[in-house]
């Protein structure tokens, strides 16, 4: 049958293809050095662990294993995400408000279904994550950015936001943000969940690299501040264990947590029981600690060797944020930089990144470069730093 | 904060728990013998092939099957269902045609996203399956039932429906019905067909049990007689392997097929990894044909049982289904009977069913109950029959 642009929904107008998958795509070909992706270091996962793993769980419970399950998840799992979000510095969380989804990225989904009717706004950082803008564009939703400096987001400036566009929520990812690799200080989070309160502003916390700090000092979540029960909690196994397992979790309150429930089940019925037994039975055989070290330290390194070489390569008015953790660095570059233009020379010299474009719910960012440390080796880093730079000075 | 019903979108309005899945929670309880789920027999999982399966993988692509992987699927297990597609009687399928997703229930998200507006009718057999309708529902979807009898669907009604209620698109479970049991007649497949591509109707063709024909002669799928390319093929893997693995399919042109991309990248960015490589080396590595013929014959014989049990012990007024594969039969009662009030005693009796009013679009079907015979024993079968019986006689 002809398919015309018209048999489709509305909600299909406004939504592209994401930029970093399909570089991705290019990127796979193992000659090119890729800074693009937000890839863990694939040598650091635990292989072997998940191999026994794996092998335990279908000896001990296999039918139950691979038979459907729960659409909240599995209940040893809840129990333990419960507890590693208490370790986190929240109180009172218990297994039933925990939700399992399929990678924290379906959390946005769901939360997107709950909340936002076409033309709903979202408050966000500018930049963020694009796959979360990717998310709420599938509903219609229109995007505020809250402005930010060094130090995340300013607080002070979100009720004046609340009354120009009455937000239905504001995404914020607080701790080694990507792409920026910023992290929102101490006193603004407290002071976040302080106008939250005053203002019943829902706020979306999403924290995937939150364990992956290499140096400083440890932030709470906002959620820490939350008296009040305004955030909902976002994490995520795809940076501690493997992102392959795709496996997140929600903290929600019950009158939010039952209605994420309903649209999980119409979703996809459930998350892999498979998947969700073996990462627990992964947690509960192995030292985490140890393993979290391994990353940290490796990742500490990486960021390391890219921030010396850019320092010792790049020309003049390029700078660049310095994240004590997590796995993405932002350059700002001279004002008349385009980066997809950069890019598509960076691609002819083996090297690949993200342009900023992307990042921006607007048109803006054209000047802006999103480097991951994670996924290549010190050597691979440097010579990838080297390529990409003379592209700059050029 | 204060959560009052008005913060959520307007499609929560019509949504409501599945009655399914709420009642399976009660009905998880070792002594109640359960007819309600629609679960495979778990004792027929091939665990210990998955187990190595498992094994193999994460010796020989450890680091590959734990990482981010393709938004459309594993390549390689794409290959394999598109083989599979064809040795089903579909021509022209070709790798690139098939998107891998979180079991077959999240193409019917998918599908919803891309296609329906507020508003939007959906043609469907009356009843249906009930996952549909609430997939569909949270996209604000309304219902138009297609007159059905004992053959299935009745393609010459369709073109007063096309013409009264222009539909975005019908969508069918052709054999073996969820919940009739019902298998629509190869001659009104072809005719179907024939009708789609005149009037330009496209077809949701979901197919999760066909490969569970226990006795009677094959049907192939609708997209068979499909030369206008009017029928996207659904399948998935929960009734042959298992469904813990969430494993799904579908096959859709290429117009279709990259819309249904976007969706899928904005919903959860990718299927598990792990768990596509583990169904992929499960598949190749044993005899498929050798482990339906267990499950087959396995179920033929529940569904004797339950014939039988249901001959001897129901009292007049009683009328089921008698299908030649899957996993359901659909008990008539008489015009009285309130399904959810015998549900209530059932479980009293420590007997479980769905009723069948939660298939109906509509608020008819009160006096219907869908039986599971697959997830249940022979014994059990009888006992759990002669329970219900007793009370459909009291």
């Amino acid at each position: 049958m002809p398919i015309s642009p018209e048999i489709f929904a509305e909600r299909m107008r406004t939504m592209r293809p994401s930029t970093i998958r399909e570089i991705l795509k290019v990127t796979a070909q193992p000659e090119i050095i890729s800074f693009a992706g937000g890839l863990p270091a694939p040598e650091l996962f635990p292989v072997a662990e998940v191999s026994a793993a794996a092998a335990s769980v279908l000896a001990k419970n296999g039918p139950e294993s691979l038979q459907y399950g729960p659409s909240e998840g599995y209940a040893l799992l809840r129990e333990w995400i419960a507890d590693e979000v208490r370790s986190r510095g929240v109180k009172n969380v218990k297994p039933t408000d925990v939700l399992v989804t399929n990678g924290s990225q379906q959390v946005l989904d769901l939360v997107g279904k709950i909340f936002l009717n076409p033309g709903d706004v979202v408050l966000t950082e500018n930049p963020t994550y694009l796959a979360a803008i990717q998310a709420f564009q599938t509903l219609q939703a229109k995007f505020v950015p809250v402005p930010t400096d060094e130090f995340g987001l300013v607080p002070e400036a979100i009720p004046e936001l609340i009354k120009l566009h009455q937000p239905k929520f504001l995404y914020t990812i607080p701790t080694f943000q990507n792409p920026t690799g910023i992290t929102l200080i101490k006193e603004r989070r407290a002071k976040l969940a302080q106008i939250a309160a005053q203002h019943n502003l829902l706020i979306i916390e999403d924290d995937p690299y939150g364990k992956l700090r290499y140096r400083g000092e440890e932030v709470p979540p906002i959620k820490h501040w939350d008296e009040a029960n305004c955030v909902l909690y976002v994490s995520t196994f795809s940076k501690t264990i493997a992102p392959g397992l795709r496996l997140g979790w929600v903290v929600a309150p019950e009158a939010i947590f039952s209605q994420l429930l309903i649209v999980k089940q119409a979703s996809d019925l459930h998350t892999s029981s498979f998947d969700q037994r073996v990462a627990y039975a992964y947690l509960t055989q192995n030292d985490q600690t140890a393993h979290l070290n391994k990353i940290r330290s490796a990742y500490g390194e990486r960021f390391d060797v890219m921030d010396a070489a850019l320092k010792a390569e790049m020309p003049a008015g390029y700078t660049w944020t310095k994240p004590e953790g997590g796995m993405f660095l932002w350059v700002t570059g001279p004002k008349e930089l385009d980066g997809m233009a950069l890019l598509k020379r960076a691609i002819e010299q083996k090297v690949a990144f993200v342009p900023g474009r992307d990042f921006f719910p607007s048109d803006a960012g054209a000047n802006y470069l999103r480097l991951n440390y994670s996924n290549s080796t010190p050597a691979r880093i440097r010579e990838g730093v080297k390529r990409l730079a003379a592209l700059c000075r050029g």
